[in-house]
């Protein structure tokens, strides 16, 4: 099967990581061992420098949503040359632990920037390149923010209100709503559940691809 | 007067620090006392990290054109939302070391990146938000760059072929050209007579704004 660029979505707690172990066993239990993973923002050295900025911001500095906005995408388009191309030119798999959506949700959704700026920067950013498929772990914010702070300290963008992570998930549900390359799985049930749901929502798709 | 923002561009070596002077003594002779001073990529702390980002690089990284671009436009919109149209808004003039034209100019020329990207970008990030005016320094890259090595080590951009500033240049120029908000002063005489001309060109077109 020709490699894919898959990437699991979700709102802060909504259990990204151990989606990412669920889709490496799925994958291998299919044969494919090369396998790339990726987070944004990050996943270069300069992009990681980059997430820095926009997790920590500056102290004592607001940081604008649309300067915001841009590092992430400086971000993601160096990752994406960089690391995310070439590793799908050579044959492997690229596991990515959130995408171009965590802006549209976040940015688009939760900050409320124009949707057409965000559009407009992506197309001009990105041209066509997109995810093969990305999974959506979708969980209420109060769930997800619970399971974030029994984590530990929460980041800048983690301290935003309530309503902000509403605004970020109801963008996420309207976004996977209309694109057939974003399958979402339901991640308030217990963790068993969910993986079980994400093994059998990937295997379902995988058997769905042409060799 | 209403406040105005006046931009100082040119390669590296083109004498824009002393070309600051000049324009500032030019103000003060006006009567004109609020200057902030600003310069590009940098200006707010947020912005001087992704300077130091854009002009040193990653040690082993190769920068993606796109992705210094948006981190210079990252810089931009910051310093421009938080404190060039505060000052102009307050009724202080500012004066710019550099600003979007430099990017037009490097990354666009120099670079070569698509011209309806670097359109759509900063449309996108600025809106309609320009300089008043424009002080475009002219000098030929060997002159330049002979100043700018007399003045000790190279950064990153100013490490590029003279090729590239070639093509910076002749973007410069280009630009220059085809808008009236640009005046262009030929920064190859010997610096007293850059700082007449300067003054000058100046001089004259403070007479002709409306009060």
């Amino acid at each position: 099967m020709k490699s894919k660029f898959i990437v699991i979505e979700g709102l802060e707690g909504a259990g990204k990581t151990t989606a990412r172990n669920a889709i490496v066993e799925t994958l291998r239990e299919k044969g494919i061992q090369d396998i790339v993973f990726t987070r944004e923002p990050g996943g270069t050295p300069l992009a990681e420098q980059l997430r820095v900025l926009v997790k920590q911001g500056i102290e004592g500095e607001q940081v604008t949503d649309k300067a915001e906005l841009l590092m992430l995408y400086a971000a993601r388009v160096q990752l994406v040359e960089t690391v995310i191309k070439p590793a799908l030119a050579r044959g492997a798999w690229v596991i990515g632990d959130r995408h171009d959506l965590s802006s549209q949700a976040y940015q688009g959704g939760g900050r409320g920037l124009d949707v057409e700026l965000m559009h407009t920067l992506r197309d001009a950013v990105l041209g066509d390149f997109r995810p093969d498929l990305t999974l959506y772990l979708d969980v209420t914010p109060e769930i997800g923010l619970q399971r974030a702070r029994a984590r530990g300290e929460l980041d800048r963008i983690e301290q935003e209100s309530l309503r902000f992570f509403e605004r970020t998930r109801e963008r996420y549900l309207m976004l996977a709503e209309n694109d057939p390359t974003i399958l979402s799985v339901d991640a308030t049930q217990p963790l068993k559940e969910v993986t079980a749901s994400l093994k059998a929502t990937l295997s379902s798709w995988l058997a769905g691809q042409s060799a």
